[in-house]
C-alpha cells in the first residue's frame, strides 16, 4: 500500500511531518510505502537529518503550497502544483491509496468531495471525531462540520458509516448508535431529529438504541453518536476546549488528557471512495504518525468497501 | 411583592422546598411574602418544624399534584387543583407576582406559554441557562430547549432578552452577544445562523460581537450566547454532565464546581409577562432559596418591562 502525505500542510510543516514519518517507520508493522508530497529539496534534507531510509519513501515535488487562510475552491483551482492538489491527483489516479494533510481544511474537504468520488449512494460525505468516554471507552461523533444542514436520510447514512468505522477501526463490536436529541422519548426533538428517528429505528444495518441527550455524549451510552454537522461541530470544539481549559488550570485527570486531539491524529472523511485524513493545523509529529497509522488501518480493513456494502444492501 | 412557590414539585417535595423557604427568610433583604402552594396540612406541619414565621408566608391548598412523568398539556387540563395549575391561576390573576416550581418541566412551560401572556411582540418565549466561564465569569446561553426549531428573527429576540437579563440580573454591563456557529466569519453556518447573523448585526439594542464557536462557550468571549433550543439543550446537558463526571472522578477544581446547577437555582422563562422560574427535579433547599432570590431580583429590577421596552422600540 502507498500512503500519500502532504508535507507542507500544518503550522509546523514540513519538520513535524518528517518527524511523524520517522516515528511511523520506526514502529512495528509498517507495510506502507510513504509518498511525501512537497518541496523536494527541503524534504530530502530533513529526511537525511532524521535518518529516514530512502527505501520506504518516495518524494513527489510540489512547488506550491495552499496557505491555511486561502479560499479552498479558489486555491485548489489556481494552485495546480500545490501539495494538496497534487495529492488529490495522485489519489484519483491510483498512485496513492490514501491522502493525509494537516493543511487547509477547506481545501482538503473540497478535494475529497470533488477530486475523488463519494461512495455509491452516499448523499454527502461526513467527518467524524473520537469522543473520549468518562468510563475509559471511546465513542464516535458525526457529522462534525461538513453538513451544517441535513436531511433525515443523511443522518441515517452517518449512522451506517459511523458503525462500520467504529467496528473496523475502533474495534467496537456491534456498536450502539444513538441519535443526539433533546429528550429520550421517540417524537422528541427538532423536525430533523423527529424525522430521522423512524429511519434509524427501521435500519437493519445498525444497532440503534434511540435518542441520547447532551449528558450522554461523554458517558458510556452510545458508541456512535449521530447529528447534523452544526451541533456536532459545536460539541467537538467544546470538547476540545476542555483539554485547553483543564491544562491551563493544571487539572491532573487522565480523562481530560484524552481530549488532546494529538492522541487521535486526524479525522477521516467518511463516505468517499478512498481514505482522506485531515489533521489539525497545529499537528505535531505524533499526530502525523497517528494519521499514517489510521490510513494504514483503513486500507487494511477495507473500510470504504464495507461502508459501500452496508449502504447499498 | 408576593412570590408563589409550588411546594409539591421536585423529587424531594415538600421538605426541600420548606427548607429553601426557611433559608430564604433567614437571609438579609427579604421583602417578599411567600405564597406556598400545595398540601396545606403537610406544609403547615413542616413550617412549624422549621420555625418559619407565619407572618411571612401564606399557604394556598392544592389537593392535586402533577407527577414528573405526566403529559404536560393533559395534566394541566385535567388537574385543575394541582399546585402548578393553581400557581398559574394565581399568577394570571395577579395574586402572586412570580411563580417557582421544581415540578413537571413540561407543565411549567405549557403553563408559562398559555396561562400568562408572552410579552408583546415576542414570537416565542425561551429558557436560558447560566454558563460558567473558565476565567471565573458568567455567561448566559439561550434558548436551551423551548424552541427546537427557530426562525432567524427568534434568535434576534433571544439576543435582546438575554442582554436585558445579563445586564439586570447578572450585572454585566453592555453584555457581548455572540451567535453560536461553526466558524467565525460572517456567512458561516447552517441556513438559520446565516440568516440570523445580519439581523443581529443590524440590531441596535444589543452589543453583537459576531459568531462564536464551540470552543468559546466556556471561555470569556461572549456574555450572551444565542442559538436555537436544540443546540442549546445539548450544550446545557453536556455542561451539566461535566459536574457529575468531575465529581465522580474526584477532580478538585472550582471551575467544575460551578457546573452544579444548585448554585443557580432554576431557569427563568424569558419573554413572558411575569417571572416564571423552573427548577430541576432534584432541587434541594439551596436551589429553592436561590430561585426565590432570583424571582425577587426579577421583580425588583422589573426585568420583564425592560425586555418589553427593548423589544418594541
Amino acid at each position: 500500500m502507498t500512503i500519500g502525505i502532504d508535507m507542507m500542510g500544518g503550522d509546523f510543516a514540513p519538520l513535524e511531518a518528517v518527524k511523524g514519518v520517522h516515528q511511523y517507520l520506526s514502529g512495528d508493522n509498517t507495510p506502507a510505502t510513504l509518498t511525501l508530497i512537497g518541496n523536494k529539496t527541503e524534504i530530502e534534507k530533513l529526511a537525511v537529518e532524521h535518518n529516514i531510509s530512502p527505501s520506504h519513501i518516495n518524494i513527489v515535488h510540489a512547488e506550491q503550497v495552499i496557505g491555511m487562510q486561502e479560499h479552498p475552491t479558489k486555491a485548489l483551482k489556481e494552485k495546480k502544483h500545490s501539495s494538496i492538489a497534487i495529492g488529490f491527483h495522485l489519489l484519483a489516479t491510483g498512485k496513492i491509496d490514501a491522502l493525509i494533510s494537516a493543511g487547509n481544511t477547506g481545501a482538503m474537504l473540497v478535494g475529497a468531495l470533488f477530486s475523488i468520488k463519494a461512495l455509491e449512494g452516499v448523499i454527502r460525505p461526513a467527518i467524524s471525531t473520537i469522543i473520549p468516554k468518562s468510563d475509559g471507552g471511546t465513542g464516535l461523533l458525526l457529522d462534525v462540520g461538513l453538513n451544517a444542514d441535513c436531511k433525515p436520510e443523511q443522518l441515517n447514512q452517518f449512522a451506517v458509516m459511523g458503525s462500520v468505522y467504529a467496528q473496523l477501526v475502533l474495534g467496537i463490536d456491534n456498536p450502539k448508535v444513538g441519535l443526539i436529541n433533546v429528550g429520550e422519548e421517540e417524537g422528541k426533538g427538532n423536525l430533523l431529529a423527529q424525522a430521522a428517528y423512524p429511519l434509524l429505528k427501521e435500519n437493519k444495518h445498525i444497532n440503534f438504541i434511540g435518542n441520547i441527550e447532551g449528558r450522554d455524549v461523554l458517558q458510556d451510552k452510545a458508541d456512535v453518536m449521530v447529528c447534523e454537522g452544526f451541533t456536532g461541530n459545536i460539541i467537538l470544539k467544546l470538547a476540545e476546549s476542555l483539554y485547553e481549559i483543564t491544562h491551563a488550570k493544571k487539572v491532573k485527570e487522565e480523562f481530560f488528557e484524552r481530549f488532546n486531539f494529538e492522541n487521535y491524529g486526524g479525522t477521516p472523511v467518511l463516505g468517499v471512495a478512498k481514505p482522506v485524513i485531515i489533521g489539525h493545523g497545529i499537528s505535531g509529529s505524533k499526530a502525523f504518525m497517528n494519521m499514517i497509522r489510521l490510513a494504514q488501518i483503513m486500507i487494511e480493513k477495507d473500510v470504504m468497501k464495507k461502508m459501500k456494502d452496508e449502504l447499498s444492501s
